[in-house]
């Protein structure tokens, strides 16, 4: 366990409290987190580039355009490159590399190569014969109100995060908090891997699980008789045999929780973290058909199909809030917690291109494993159909959601390095579209080129984002994906790979796809942002792979 | 589908409403529903019965003894023969044979001798060599507000009773509803399966199941991979490998659910369903060691341990409500969904010899069968210390925990049979106190032979209560348990049973293990009895099982 001090956060030293301007003062607003599995910063017929893609003319999220019209779009949002990480810092407000928490978490607790010896055949392996595996937080994140009590009922639990949950202090500040769908904050057989103990006061379908077994009702969601694992998806129990998809059954039950804090008139946090897009792909009947029409393979057509599945749950969603006459009163958040998959035996697909123009997929540290589709919808506060071109990153969730809902004081046992982003999602998007109807921009191009100053925002455009992944990422060895830190500032962006000691520079605003490594020419910049990520991992004591050979942990980047 | 009429009940018109007499008038009491599972009459420290019997001195439920030094204790409580008919009919208000749901439904909907072809070789056979099955709902319980949207779903329900869950009434009267346990209203694969559809707000292991496959953390409550089935225990993956037996984990989940109506100030409706006591039959290691030292051979301490488990957690919710402050504020019914197991192989000892001085067990219409322990705790309102020996029955449970809620005015589609049994635990157990205090009565036997006119309570100590089992219990005969009906009135209880045409007729002030058959000494009691019987099931349309000989239904008990 790292050891944390007890922070007293106080938001109001941040900025303005967003409520305290409200229009309805005194009435929080409703929050709906919805959260995608692996879903790529491409694979919508959304643009978040500056130019069309290739993948925004493939896939068909109407949803998503009509969240956006309404909403603002964060072009430069970034998540960890796997889901533990990125969802342990959401509910944190740390940073991966200082959470200690830099893979996802397997599916039973201390399943990881320490705790059961060697270096078992699993997908978790994190280690390779050059490197063995970090010290890193494999069980994950546990609320800091088991820190003691953990000993009491003998978890016993080593390498893990204690610390206090985001939805716990939401709970306690009054909102009914309900979480459907996938949580892995911790494996299988520790309090992390119940939402309950997260601050949730309603669970659907949440556990360690870090992927459904099935989405099929047929297969009742991999609760068939004497082939269940660990993956198979609770709570669903009453579509088995439905013919309803997964994905179509979650959001019924996600809606049906609503009811009652509408009719109590309790402001409600609804976290719906869908398992689509995840793995195992399997084809969702309703949309199909048009996928394979326009040529798609099969597993291509399966993959789109589940993308607009998951999408059309969007759209219900806000049909859901409008007929209900409370879209004017509910936040909404669109996000995916990591890069779309780029390995194409689980897709399809040409293997390490899915997510072209950008750079490789899911648990890499390159573009496509890392940027990930962002929108915020806050009816009256942000300015609608913008788009906002500042970094930001997972771990900026954590203040903004708070600061949303109101929470003004608020003590966590962990120091949180997010930043709110409530200041850029209302000042800023205003400005934006102030500077649009001045006809100061007018392509996309030059509206993603716009930079709200931190003097508006209260971000610095230029902070540095921190992104490491000190792990193999499967068993056969990936060379754009493995053992790899990234750190991004600005437009500049510095890229380590730790098992050849290569640092490579991009220029992100010329080269989204990471192509032309500018090291050679850029020493100076390369030793900046090295020393910015050495200093970082260091302050963190972030988990660093041990060299076999040496014994002695993979250098810094800027030790090399 | 049987037809249901939308009614409008009113408890004005029955009694007094409780809290409109209450000293903390406005604030409504918070309502825990504590239901056992197969749990015997005698199987308890606490002894019902006028004598201390053999079983009251095997079992130690040091909790149930607390519980009613502060509560009241109904000595003649009933409920079905088997657990789905008991937890239906408690959550609509109707006696099973109007409903319907006359036997446990199966694992997964549809699978029904009738449904699936044939006589499986399952326990839930319903039919032997002479009987076939009766046109029983076998879908047991769907939420009326599903009957139209069932169509567009494509569920296809047959054999269903649709009605209006009492659960849904209280949450809608402003109740926080939470479901931790068994459910097993309805079978997997239907809406009655899902407890957020009966009106909970929050579901804890609540599902189809009518057992858990396994009560163990090493065996992962029957979720280890590949061995799951669909009586695996959901959301309790927390727990797995904790050295936590699924009745205390249960209690650690429900008393944490309780933290945010407590909060919030919000009254709760608790409804804790153990597993416990049904099978699997497996040891609470905390509690066998005396058992064993007391001589039970190894399953009847298995049993015996389960008991004490189940009551132990019985003692943490009291200990909780204390902590917490609002133990007067709290309303606790204690209960089981019908009586204890009599078959060897579960739980040891003698076959059909567990419940002595009662008459057979689960599943039989003898006493054995369907006398079970309730216990109400109602501080401030009812006598502490009392008992009360007025005849009640499952179907009240509906109007009695309505009625406590303060809920005045409510629609339901079905029509109840049940009464609020408020008067008689309220001025029943007052005039009980005072006869006691005058020194009227002073024996157990004196206390438990004292009648509460229906004046006082509201309830006519002579009314007629239905039990009816028109099924085969396992795939080998039981002779007493076996396709059988039972009424009772004041003293006296009439058997029917199918196979033979045979009616016994008993006196159980005299006789309560049904030992001596008075029918043909009282042949004009056996005639009003039988009619009696005959016009309730005629009415309610019950369910009656076909002589394959001559096709037509079994002959009513008035009708032979």
């Amino acid at each position: 366990m790292k050891p944390v001090n007890k922070t007293v956060c106080s938001l109001a030293a941040l900025a303005p409290l967003a409520m305290a301007q409200s229009a309805n003062a005194g009435q929080r607003p409703n929050i709906i987190f919805f959260l995608v599995d692996d879903f790529g910063w491409t694979e919508t017929s959304l643009p978040f580039g500056e130019e069309t893609y290739p993948n925004n003319l493939r896939f068909h999220t109407p949803n998503m355009e009509r969240l956006a019209r309404t909403g603002v779009m964060m072009t430069n949002a970034y998540a960890c490159p796997v889901s533990t990480p990125t969802r342990t810092s959401m509910m944190t407000g740390m940073n991966a590399a200082h959470m200690g928490i830099t893979s996802y978490c397997s599916l039973y607790k201390d399943t990881c190569p320490d705790a059961i010896g060697g270096r078992p055949g699993t997908t978790n392996a994190n280690e390779d014969d050059i490197f063995a595996h970090p010290e890193w937080n494999y069980n994950a994140l546990c609320p800091a109100s088991f820190r003691n009590e953990a000993d009491s009922i003998a978890y016993g639990l080593n390498r893990t995060l204690y610390a206090t949950p985001m939805v716990e202090i939401l709970r306690d500040a009054g909102y009914h908090t309900i979480h459907v769908g996938k949580a892995h904050w911790a494996p299988t057989g520790t309090p992390g891997s119940n939402p309950y103990n997260m601050g949730f006061t309603v669970n659907i379908a949440g556990s360690g699980n870090g992927h459904p077994q099935s989405y099929l009702p047929e297969e009742h969601f991999g609760n068939l008789p004497k082939r269940g694992t660990y993956a198979s998806v609770q709570n669903m129990s009453q579509y088995y045999g439905s013919g309803i998809h997964l994905t179509e059954a979650l959001t019924l039950e996600a809606l049906k929780t609503l009811e009652d804090p509408i009719r109590r008139k309790q402001p409600f946090y609804l976290y719906f973290a869908h398992y689509s897009n995840h793995t195992p792909i399997q084809r969702d009947e309703r949309f199909i058909r048009k996928y394979l029409d326009a040529g798609m393979d099969e597993q291509q057509a399966r993959y789109a199909s589940m993308v607009e599945g998951m999408d059309k749950s969007l759209g219900d969603v806000l049909d859901y809030l409008e007929a209900k006459g409370i879209a004017d009163d509910t936040i909404i958040l669109f996000m995916s917690d990591n890069g779309g998959h780029c390995l194409g035996q689980d897709k399809g697909g040409e293997p390490h291109t899915q997510n072209l123009p950008l750079r490789e997929g899911k648990a890499s540290v390159y573009e496509g494993g890392i940027r990930v589709p962002l929108i915020f919808r806050w009816p009256g506060k942000a300015a609608e159909g913008t788009r906002l071109n500042t970094p930001v990153i997972n771990e900026d969730i954590f203040p903004t959601i708070l600061e949303m809902a109101g929470v003004k004081h608020y003590e966590t046992v962990q120091e949180c390095d997010g930043l709110s982003l409530v200041k850029l999602i209302t000042a800023g998007s205003k400005m934006v579209a102030k500077a649009q109807k001045r006809g100061e921009i007018a392509t996309r191009k030059e509206v993603n080129a716009f930079v709200v100053p931190a003097s508006v925002s209260g971000i610095d455009p230029e902070r540095e984002l921190i992104f490491h992944y000190p792990h193999q990422y499967r068993v056969e060895d990936q060379d754009d994906i493995d053992f790899m830190s990234a750190v991004r500032k600005g437009d500049w962006k510095l890229v380590y790979r730790m098992h050849t000691g290569e640092l490579e520079l991009y220029n992100l605003r010329d080269d989204i796809g990471e192509r032309n490594d500018l090291a050679a020419s850029h020493p100076e910049r390369v030793a900046e942002l090295a020393k910015a990520l050495g200093d970082r991992l260091r302050a963190w004591k972030a988990p660093m792979p041990t060299v076999r050979t040496t014994g002695k942990p993979v250098p810094m980047p800027d030790e090399l």
